[in-house]
């Protein structure tokens, strides 16, 4: 089953490009690789929940949170690649946690991106890692996660010296 | 107009290259890309403030020291690119901003660091990018970005495998 | 003397790999680059030691146990690359370093993971890197380390598009 249609099985109906923050754009593309900008969990334009995880956000929580953040990555990611069908391999991602004081389980709230990669792209979707806790974090999001994806020789390729 | 033109235009003299405060390089190039080490606002060597978002330092105050440290990557960029000119794209930019509690505007604070990608090198000056927060950093100062930047082919080539 | 009979000369007998906290993997392939997770000072499974630079943790221990997370590294990169031998650039190293209220010291704790890289492979083992301070970390770790290397073309090619 390609990735485009795992996302429709799994009834995931990818949003409207959330806006930048910032004086920057949602993703750039080198050669084969994609970088996107850090996503936060934005669902028409507002942050799901604030807070921080180990206060006013439980694990569970921010594991849906990390989901949303990287749902959002991937419309940024279809915009860029054309399709999720041209993705060879989720490379990277990076989880910014805002934690209380004494919260230590990053890796489970990060699971809710990591797994969606996994339900999506299979095997293409394992991906090298790092999980960080942040005192504060943009607008008090819970969670800001960046990705970095593989697509097709020939799709980098039509961007190469962009 | 071409990006060292575009420097001179904007009145912006790159400083000599700021001292590692560690055992590694400002900067690494593989293949086209070029990976520059975090930069600080260091002006002849030191820091040109201390000090956290939200507390000693203000939003606008922090936007200058974040176009600081960026002149700073630019100095590096250019030292292994031979010219700017020679920059295909700014490919990410990644800035850590030392945030005392309650503080939430990163990205306003990091705008300082885009802004003038764009200003330098127009459209190939578009990245992606995260802003996060963190308790403490470097020397105490107020801002640490890291910048990914593509470069020429021809360039690239000339130290694949180096 | 190459990388592997350096290591040996240091007298370092890489780990077995440390299991991923997640649901990742210790580290992905990308044309010549290969992305390592983040990578803690763990021995036997176990982290050395618990706690924050600047209060349970001394810079000393820390760049040591810096320097045991990077052995770690090296296990997950022997492991993608078959020998440390086929690797051509230590490209860059981002170390995250839990950090008590006022400790500014990061880049002193991380020397132990760059030293490394120096000793094991020469001029190729000098790299881009940041050092940044976090409030809390996975697990209660002192630090997390994440590495890029650029391995040889030939090694490659082989998982291009994998």
């Amino acid at each position: 089953m390609s990735a485009e249609e795992k996302l429709k099985e799994l009834g995931i109906v990818l949003p409207e490009l959330p806006k930048p923050l910032g004086s920057y754009v949602p993703s750039v593309r080198t050669g084969m690789l994609v970088f996107i900008s850090g996503q936060l969990p934005l669902k028409d334009g507002k942050l799901i929940k604030q807070g921080k995880l180990g206060a006013e956000v439980s694990v569970e929580e921010g594991a849906l949170l990390a989901r949303a953040a990287a749902i959002n990555g991937l419309a940024v990611l279809r915009a860029q690649a054309g399709s999720l069908d041209n993705v060879t391999r989720c490379v990277k991602v990076t989880g910014f946690i805002a934690s209380a004081p004494g919260f230590t389980d990053q890796p489970k709230v990060l699971n809710g991106a990591s797994d969606l990669m996994k339900e999506v792209f299979g095997d293409k979707g394992l991906h090298a890692r790092a999980a960080v806790g942040a005192n504060e974090l943009p607008m008090d999001t819970p969670v800001e996660i960046e990705f970095i994806f593989e697509i097709k020789r020939e799709i980098g390729r039509e961007v190469e010296g962009s």
